[in-house]
């Protein structure tokens, strides 16, 4: 199968690297930065890739600009399409998947999520026999590497975040994975295979930015640690609930032995049971890992892993499946606000002005709804879901 | 799809169960024991399975004899054959695979190893665009529930396996569980899909059955606990090992988080890294789970797992890549014994008559010899390799 490639940075020279010696693909063109042609193989034009006789074009040079031009020129001109940007597909899978599926070509995008664990392509097979009944994890390995060096080493965030950099495990602007957007993007990816739709309003997130040394602390001497965590799934009355918050968990728990950079993807299956999938969530060989088992698929006949009926959708976390108490560190003179608008089950301690206290049960919106009024009167807040 | 199921048990009935209201599938027939026909549906002859107008056989009896015998004919009679029987595929794998494409007919068996958990699938697919360094893991609930309450509850193993059976964790005769012989077979046949080879002889198998609660006592001042581990994986000059042994690993290693009877299955790929599914590694809804995955993988198409190429072999436990050293508690003046073969790196305690020693690094093979040597002494001895 004659094969092009968009990108060669860290995944897309990944990716190149891999396919040499394999007998069933050959390279034709690699799009290259302006004045990095340094090989015949190698194009700075999009173009030379839009007209040339691959049947099958790899995307690895992330942003949604102008990477969903070139998707879009690729389909049209009957090439199957690959990729691993996350952006692209949480902003415009359901588009691409309609255009290929129109022109009778193959879309998928296993690296978008999760880096090498086949999260995406494990769903896809166990939703055809299987109920799944929520699906997310650890999916950022950046936040991670930073809340677990915030644990084990007692250093602070922006510590943390600068070792983050210097080690290649946090980008120059860090905002998407810090925030938790890239968790989110990830979530909305696994709730398309899971369930068909892509949750684009109304979910729910909130990233590490206001974690603190303090937190940390205090989640010691309860026995926990905190971990990022995004999840979606469908409650009882059939909606969707999609959010991406820290979590408070124990020592003993799964989630506490996710170190480093590690992601672990879980999913429920009514049948299966919770099934969990750990390993490098990011880097070059594990993400090119997981586009050459999107390629092989392809190769043997897979061509997409969503329904064509996916559409998006609004999340509603409000149900009962999204209720549970929270950890929350605040100004001792607005915990009655807290107070007022959810309750408050416990006070941990109390210090430089700070309370850290433990809710009573409330879902996902109205605590992030809180947070959001708390901020409003410039609060430093921090608040993590207490894993049950 | 016309299906028959053979065995109405744990497992079987579970499979049932899940195929209610599937449009893909209608069961024929269902074979169940003597004297336990109670439905239309149910045959107590396989004869009448033999001769019935189903395209798929599903064999959730477990055991060898008759499962082979009705496995070939069925397969002979131009029907396809899913079973979850980890000793049937680890005795007559390759014949039935043989059988399965001269008659041009699917043979899968991905609940026969690991119960809920997709390892079988994903390895398979994993192969085809990388290259598995090793494979293994957990792969026994009834064996890690025992060690698991070893630790936590500071139990001895009588006790702890009589709670096994209480909880229906261990069956009356946990003899296959407790020796490692039942990681062993899955060790087979993670080995036939990863390497094509199903290693029959040479392979080392230590069990559980010679901890006590001692020896947990000792691990848990050096901050670890007890798992029992199989592995198989290629060593540098190309030939296969495979092995299964107590494993003593540090209490923040992933393996001391596998509590309770989960099972965590790992592979290492030279490009994804090391990749570790958890979930359910056995029970009725977790197993048929996995039997559905290959009854749906079936109806699409796919009908093996394994290469036609798959061949016995034998292990080689003498690499440098079965190098590793080994806690062994030894009655006290056996100890010398033990030095004169591998080395005595440290001594961790003396009581009562035996030491706890470190030992030099030693292969598997090597250790696995000397244990046996000191056994036809009359010694009780445990041993654990160290995880690195």
């Amino acid at each position: 199968m004659k094969v092009s490639i968009l990108g060669h940075g860290v995944v897309g020279k990944g990716v190149w690297d891999m396919l040499q010696g394999n007998p069933n693909f050959e390279v034709v063109n690699v799009l290259v930065k302006k004045g990095e042609k340094t090989a015949d193989f190698m194009t700075e034009s999009f173009d030379d890739i839009w007209h040339d006789d691959s049947e099958l074009v790899v995307e690895c040079m992330g942003g949604v600009v102008p990477a969903y031009e070139f998707a879009s020129k690729c389909i049209e001109a009957g090439k199957s399409f690959i990729t691993s940007n996350k952006a692209l597909v949480a902003t415009h899978g359901i588009d691409l998947l309609n255009l290929a599926v129109k022109n009778n070509k193959g879309f998928l995008f296993s690296a978008a999520c999760g880096g090498a664990i086949p999260i995406l392509q494990n769903l896809h097979l166990a939703r055809k026999s299987d109920s799944i009944i929520w699906a997310g994890g650890i999916l950022n390995g950046t936040t991670n590497f930073i809340l677990d060096s915030m644990d084990s080493r007692a250093i602070g965030f922006d510590e943390a975040l600068s070792e983050a950099k210097a080690l290649g495990y946090a980008e120059f602007d860090p905002t998407a994975d810090i925030s938790g957007m890239d968790t989110m993007r990830k979530i909305m990816l696994i709730s398309m295979v899971a369930y068909d739709v892509l949750p684009n309003s109304d979910y729910n997130v909130e990233g590490i930015q206001t974690v603190s040394a303090f937190d940390f602390e205090v989640a010691k001497k309860m026995g926990c640690t905190i971990r990022l965590v995004g999840r979606c799934g469908l409650s009882d009355s059939g909606r969707l609930y999609a959010y991406v918050q820290p979590m408070l968990c124990s020592r003993s728990d799964f989630y506490a032995g996710v170190c480093s950079n590690i992601n672990m993807a879980q999913y429920e299956g009514k049948n299966s049971g919770v099934m969990s999938f750990m390993g490098q969530g990011a880097g070059r060989y594990p993400t090119a890992s997981n586009i050459l088992r999107d390629m092989t698929s392809m190769y043997e006949g897979q061509s997409h892993m969503l329904k064509s009926k996916c559409l998006f959708g609004f999340a509603n976390n409000s149900s009962k499946e999204c209720e549970g108490v929270y950890y929350v560190r605040l100004k001792s003179d607005l915990i009655p606000v807290l107070e007022s608008h959810c309750g408050v089950d416990k006070v941990l301690c109390e210090k430089d002005g700070k309370k850290c206290v433990i809710t009573k049960p409330v879902t996902v919106k109205a605590m992030h709804d809180i947070a959001a009024e708390l901020r409003r009167k410039d609060a430093d807040v921090f608040f993590a879901q207490v894993k049950g």
